[in-house]
């Protein structure tokens, strides 16, 4: 009797374990390469053993936010905040009534504030970005999210995210990795919902900033937003805000567009192993397709420089099991 | 006997919990209302059912790193180090044979290169800290703090750093403080050093930095350090760095000049407990004493304003059983 009882227990040590080894870390991950070269390589950089063994604190993982966290198809959301702003703030404002882009936007002639480009779109950004308190700006991107949602899919923006990337993030900070957002995005925008929505905290969050200032303001010290541009956290800005940011060279990171190559290749290029990756947005069905002449997240150069560089291009529709997490 | 040994094991159980209650987390700390108002400061944001109970996520703790966690006098390291760079450079640069500051500093007129003021040192350090590889840079700064030593204390600098500091960021650390280095120092010149020196990892040093660009040289994706200033995090800068860098503000700040006083300014005014500290040099005979006109860490406006503003003056001799960690 006691011998059964012993050889039951060691058959259910056996078991709790095959059940622990075999439970799938991805399982929003459908089997492919993208998938195996992940797990191989979380594998190769974390067996203390092994030659391509990485200490915990060099686990620098940086992930591009729109577009590879979060959908950022018809536009980027910062984007859709800003029109929202500039017709807010429009009372305060007569004069953006003869005003381009504003006057266009204001019409809802949306042809106009499309020509207007980058530039256009800068200007009022900058209009709605600046000239508060940096608490007073937190407050209402806070109050914007927790409102607005994504037109076609009819949820808030930050459940607009994709699930085998939280399942990712939450994988690599097993393994001890520490997880960045390194986003062209605003830093300031990103921030107020990045710790709720990947577990990124505030002080992991790597983007454009505008100018800001050390006041005191009724006896009391305030840090106020400046209309211009501080640092732009895009293309080849990318690796200096990580170096400026996070003085250390990742060891993975993930894009979905050309704006991220430069990231990509600065991470790639170090010694030892490394991994780079890029979301091919090819699902139509389930959330967006668009690659080449897309005019949010163009991923063109990054197609062709793929193979030749050992970048791993993940395919929304074949590779994602799940795009969004499951509706609450 | 069974009682005996239950009673004794319940002794022991006891016992080792009063010495685990005793264990002093500052040692080299003396009796005192710093140390007093750091205990109950910390027990105070980490009891969960207290009111000024704060979430581990925002235990943020910002430190000065010159004359605050490591030696200034007679000068600051960095400047020590921007004068041996030129020495050193001064064959590839026969126009500095005709230039001041350089010249005096060449020809060892200190008196000159003094005059020079913080222009001068800063036309200095720029042709010293740019026009290299970030990890160019690196490798230069690490081999100099290897080999180069502290006049008077003759110890590599990295040993001149103040033990009660240690003990603090080890104890706010097991309390689930993040402790961040916020310096006017450059932020490239403290990071190889502040892991293993302080265990604040790179990413959690904020200081000056220089501009960076991303180049491909020979094929090879490279950061290269440009001769402009990108950010002075110095007295007001130092809650703008915060700002951009962190992304919270912080709950304990500590400083040793005026210098630092925004930084005690912007943490104190938040809401909830906070704890804004400053270091008084004030042992000539283990250190060194200097305030109100000092050439370095000049202390003034902050030892007037202290009292009022419920900061905690450290005075050094005083309140410090131990300056530097035990000699190896």
């Amino acid at each position: 009797m006691k011998r059964m009882l012993s050889s039951f227990v060691a058959m259910f040590v056996v078991c709790i374990y095959s059940v622990a080894v075999a439970a799938d870390p991805l399982p929003s991950w459908n089997d492919g390469p993208p998938k195996t070269a992940i797990l191989e390589f979380v594998a190769a950089v974390t067996v203390e053993s092994g030659v391509d063994y990485v200490e915990p604190a060099e686990r620098i993982a940086t992930f591009d936010n729109d577009g590879t966290l979060w959908v950022e198809f018809p536009m980027y959301t910062q984007v859709l905040f800003i029109f929202d702003r500039v017709k807010q703030l429009a009372p305060q404002h007569p004069e953006w009534k003869t005003k381009q882009p504003f006057k266009a936007l204001l019409e809802g002639d949306m042809k106009t504030v499309g020509a207007s480009g980058e530039k256009g779109i800068l200007e009022m950004g900058m209009a709605t970005h600046s000239g508060m308190t940096a608490v007073e700006f937190e407050k209402t991107v806070s109050a914007w999210l927790a409102t607005h949602k994504q037109p076609r899919f009819k949820r808030l923006y930050t459940e607009c995210v994709y699930q085998p990337q939280l399942e990712l993030l939450a994988y690599l900070r097993a393994n001890s990795f520490k997880t960045f957002i390194v986003s062209g995005g605003g830093i300031a925008f990103m921030r107020p919902m990045s710790e709720k929505t990947y577990g990124i905290p505030p002080e992991q969050v790597v983007g454009s900033s505008v100018g800001t200032e050390f006041q005191i303001k009724d006896g009391k010290p305030v840090l106020v937003r400046m209309p211009k541009i501080d640092f732009v956290n895009d293309k080849a800005g990318k690796p200096v805000g990580i170096y400026q940011h996070i003085g250390r060279r990742p060891i993975l990171a993930f894009g979905n567009s050309d704006s991220d190559v430069q990231m990509i290749q600065y991470t790639t290029v170090g010694e030892g192993r490394r991994l780079g990756l890029f979301v091919h947005h090819t699902d139509a069905e389930r959330e967006y397709a668009y690659d080449r002449a897309s005019h949010v997240g163009t991923l063109d150069k990054a197609l062709d420089q793929a193979d030749a560089n050992g970048w791993i291009i993940v395919d929304m529709k074949k590779d994602w099991k799940h795009i969004f997490p499951p509706a609450e």
